[in-house]
């Protein structure tokens, strides 16, 4: 994937300098008394800006799922025109499914040649970014517009993909694009949005954006929250929380408006998008499993666990390798009646339902081509979500397993609960085996299914499957963020650096490139062009790098690019510093230090940084414990921490690069290693 | 209430001194290359605690239900005996009921009487310590003990009390007691539980326990982790997710399989405890409800916030108020057929089943006279949770609601939902406007009902009656938490504080009482005589009070005890420092200051403090504004924090006190006002 990580990109909060802190206290002081201050006003647009996230969200649903409809209805009535034509099914009827096929997935590879993000699910992406990692343009409506398109064509070319993964990215980038406003197009300082520019208002709002996709893909707003919470914890708060739900509940309401109003899907489910169709006619009085079964049950969890296994193992080789159109060749010919085909050649929506209540022993038939596709497709450069297609897969051979065992008891058939039952626990097995989600993943399922009884047995399931995956690897998302080499943080220390004592100078980085108070233009110039860093510490030389505080690359851009330097030493130029709003107008697209030169006259000149640095940097004394201090890293989402030592001077600094497993291991453990064995070495170590 | 916080204790993780990396450092060394660690032990043993705190948990529920039934039983079985003797109900009849209530409840009083933190539900007190703050005793044996006993007698003496509240304070005290393992009984030293013995194993145990507690009490195992998830959010991790996840499910596990090979409770539902019985009788097709109808139920949660805001009100002022004995004069006449009395006569759980699926309009006369009594209970000093009661009487004015506006619909009946969803919308109004919980709330009301359907009219009303609510006053929970005057952090910045510029130099308090690296055994006595703070800066004098770390009370205690300290200046006994094992082996029981007498002549000696001091503390600088203080204090889980100028030189240290809202606004705002004053100013500012 070309998406390409910001190193240490400006801290989660505001920083704390002498212009933002006036910028404040002017506000405070011109809203005194006042009762419509702009604290109410963002608060009330918070709130409208989140309602239009689950609206906008519910509304991409509701295209998606039409447009896949009408694509898929298209292809069928044009085969099914030359098969009347011909008289039957024929070679000339195959050749034009296979033609719809493979046009349909080029344009849906086209979506991911214009914007290379927008391939796979997006699903680890979409973690990557509450994690606290900016990945470049993951958020951008163009990815959006891609995302939307290539898997409306992907599902519809009949691909095995979900369209689950990429409504969480959809809805992702609409809170990203609706909550940054008119960023784009229009002057930006005068903006109403403008109290929101900031990467954790951003950050808030995708959340949010996350939680309403997961509702619209599932019709499960509370599995959606979860999901949410789950991926993005460490930034959590009780008001997020209710912000997540309203969003989720607009989401839902959205669809369940649309959908009564129009009565476009007769029959399905008022409240749902997907559905694994009705349970409840197959319940045989209260409990439709037994007590003993639900050992049968981890047993498919486990197994479900193992057979994902296979397909990680799978996937991201196909991922390494070449990316091309995948070819269509193994569609198996079909007849107008066969059981598998009639699995194979719908939507797999409708495949969900049938699959949970179909009769048939054919599932093999249908389980090991359908998995293997699966597999190949996700490595393949389209749209594509895993989570149906893991959960398609398990779910046959979950029903499999419920028809072996009720053939094996012969004529007693209630010994055993339903085969839908098996199958639905057999698509929990898988998506757990795959996902390792927690709790999300059993309350999205749980909507889905519409049925409380099933808690027990899902959770058991799930637990299995993750702790029999677990044994060998990491659940598929967190593979390809390896993969990608983001560096993401677990919510718990590396078991490398916990073991032992290793403390925060010994993985600090020591060469910093600190700046002075005032300091030479030319010196902070080079300082920007040479380094990728986007903060620097500012430290006192003459009393031995005594800490002052840290300064934002964009910051020094604007200063530079504002030429508000002057030849002599000591502020003497009489001139006020830069104000709050001008350094943030251009919000996010700061000027780069590649847009500015300098002249050789204006190197020697100063420049006073004082008014701009952040005085209350977050920093941990060189003798704290790793363990501390990936804390301190992970629970207040910080990007860079500078180690000092107990007189306040710097020693070094740790970035979220030098805490990533893989850089650890490298650093700790491997010495002279290439990455690559490192890399094995920490995924071995993970487990 | 006589529950007294610990004013600062000591930090939630542990500390880092050179006498806990040495025992870090030497077990280490010992593992190195073994298969077989410490730190695999512990985590299986954790697990299986976890195990155990769950079975645990559902066994007590168990216990509760069976005995209240029990005792329910024997009180009307005797009051039926005195009615066949004198062939009808009459006066004795009525004078047997009345003394088998005061008796009950008076033996439900004595539990609090022995131990006073039974009172109540016991949540707000379950709410502060995730919260970090150590109640003393909360988490005690014997605080179980009284709890149990306590709840059945006052829900048999015909009480308006739930027992949901107080399970979960039972599964928190079981997973204190069980994970403290055998502190209580035998040397610890040897014990295998001594790893968990810190404040934050133990927070996490609770945390499960708490899980457990709500997934016994109504059978919702999601609904417990997601409430233990929001209540103590601010130290979350998957792992523990994942860990009350397993104990809920445990819990489950428990009472199904009790349940399922007793056959006590023929009638119910298998996995549940706590059941709204069964809707799908009512259901007319699918959507049980309509579109506009939404708007109706979000009325209805703006009803229940205003009617929770008058019993909240009135509930303090009891609560304020005397704690005697309740008077039983206001129990209702009856006849054996009247349907009002059948819903008072009867235990909690079997009026809920009764009321949502009630049909008379006689509901007026039980909801008026029940909510008043729940308001005066819920005051009362017996163990009591309001979960019930609150639903109950929300449930009656829902079907009210429901049955007025059947009447106004005339003979279209159809035009409404039926009564019942108004009583479970009622009921989570109700329950809204009480609680103030968001998806927790949600997702407990949506297990027990069983039917996923109910998601979107429960969201909104809750919402509806948090939001109507939160003009007014805040949760009860967070009143009673108030009232007790307890640091509890909410998960935002006070409005008051976030106001203006206000910075972590303004708040902080500069009167510390500093020791030095080697000081005299006298002035350390002394100080540890003199004050309650759980912490002590050590500061450099020489260099102007640069900050070298922080010492514990309970260490300086242990040094004291054993005399660990030499007349001469400079640690010339030759003595190695005392070792970690002992300085934390009667943890949580550490000698205290009283029990210590020091002669004269060793006042003058030299303690030297350097082996024991945590080098690396949280620190954060004088300029660092409020919001950032605040953030570090919450998503941390602080005790204290000290706050230093840029050259390290300790200027002051905020507790979780001075952070408090109270404090906040007397320092702030009030000046020299009481803190009566105070206090009404928060309550008014938080809304």
């Amino acid at each position: 994937m070309s998406s390409k990580a910001v190193p240490d990109s400006h801290d989660y909060e505001p920083d704390e300098s002498d212009v933002w802190r006036a910028h404040r206290a002017r506000r405070a002081r011109a809203e005194r008394g006042a009762w419509w201050t702009v604290g109410r006003r963002v608060s009330l647009l918070r709130w409208l800006v989140t309602l239009g996230i689950g609206a906008c969200t519910g509304l991409t649903a509701m295209l998606v799922t039409l447009s896949t409809g009408a694509l898929t209805r298209l292809k069928f009535g044009a085969v099914r025109g030359v098969m009347e034509r011909e008289g039957g099914p024929g070679v000339r009827a195959l050749c034009a499914f296979c033609a719809f096929n493979v046009a349909y997935v080029a344009i849906a590879n086209a979506m991911v040649v214009i914007e290379p993000l927008c391939a796979g699910s997006g699903i680890p992406d979409i973690k990557c970014f509450l994690n606290g990692i900016n990945l470049l343009g993951v958020v951008k409506p163009k990815a959006l517009v891609c995302k939307v398109v290539g898997i409306m064509f992907a599902v519809a070319g009949g691909l095995p993909a979900g369209k689950e993964g990429p409504m969480v990215h959809s809805g992702a980038v609409i809170a990203a694009t609706i909550s940054q406003g008119d960023a784009c197009c229009s002057d930006s300082s005068s903006s109403q949005f403008q109290e929101f520019r900031n990467d954790r208002e951003k950050r808030d709002f995708v959340a949010s954006g996350a939680a309403a996709g997961v509702a619209a893909a599932f019709g499960a707003p509370i599995g959606g929250v979860l999901f949410s919470l789950e991926e993005g914890a460490s930034f959590w708060s009780t008001r997020l929380t209710w912000r997540a739900f309203f969003c989720a509940m607009v989401t839902v309401f959205t669809l369940y408006v649309v959908k009564s109003s129009e009565n476009l899907w007769g029959q399905q489910d008022l409240a749902k998008m997907f559905s694994f169709g009705e349970f409840g006619e197959l319940t045989m009085g209260h409990g439709n499993y037994s007590v003993w079964e639900l050992s049968l049950f981890v047993l498919l969890g486990c197994m479900g666990g193992l057979v994902e296994l296979h397909c990680q193992l799978h996937a991201p080789l196909v991922l390494l390798g070449e990316r091309d159109t995948p070819d269509r060749s193994n569609v198996l010919p079909h007849t107008e009646y066969n059981e598998v085909a009639s699995l194979f050649f719908t939507d797999a929506d409708t495949a969900i339902r049938q699959l949970f209540h179909f009769s048939s022993g054919a599932l093999f038939l249908f389980w090991l081509p359908y998995t293997a596709m699966a597999c190949i497709t996700y490595g393949v450069a389209v749209p594509s979500g895993l989570f149906v297609p893991s959960l398609l897969s398990g779910a046959a051979l979950g029903r499999l397993c419920g028809h072996l065992l009720h053939k094996l008891a012969g004529g007693n058939g209630a010994l055993f609960a339903d085969s839908g039952t098996y199958a639905l626990i057999g698509a929990a097995a898988a998506l757990g085996g795959m996902a390792r989600m927690t709790i999300s993943l059993t309350v999205i399922l749980l909507e889905a299914t519409g049925d409380m009884q099933y808690v027990l047995p899902l959770m058991l399931t799930l637990m299995a499957a993750r702790w029999t995956g677990n044994v060998f690897n990491e659940g598929l998302y967190d593979i390809h963020i390896r993969l990608k080499r983001l560096p993401f943080l677990e919510d718990e220390l590396p078991a490398l650096a916990a073991k032992g004592e290793v403390t925060a100078g010994q993985i600090m980085t020591t060469t910093v490139k600190c700046l002075r108070p005032i300091e030479r233009v030319g010196y902070v110039y080079d300082a920007l062009r040479n380094t990728e860093h986007d903060c620097f510490p500012v430290v006192d030389t003459q009393t031995g790098n005594v800490l002052m505080g840290t300064v934002l690359r964009k910051c020094l851009c604007v200063l530079l690019q504002r030429r508000h330097f002057s030849p002599n030493r000591g502020y003497s130029r009489g001139e006020r510093p830069v104000t709050f709003e001008t350094l943030e107008k251009d919000y996010p697209r700061y000027p780069t230090i590649q847009e500015i030169t300098i002249a050789n006259d204006d190197r020697q000149s100063w420049l006073d940084l004082r008014p701009y640095i952040s005085t209350a940097p977050y920093v941990i004394d060189e003798s704290a414990s790793m363990a501390r201090t990936y804390r301190l890293f992970r629970t207040l989402g910080l990007r860079h921490l500078c180690v000092v030592d107990h007189r306040n001077r710097l020693v070094g600094i740790i970035t979220r690069t030098d805490l990533s497993a893989v850089q650890l291991a490298h650093r700790l453990v491997c010495g002279g290693q290439s990455l690559a064995d490192a890399l094995l070495g920490v995924i071995w170590e993970a487990r």
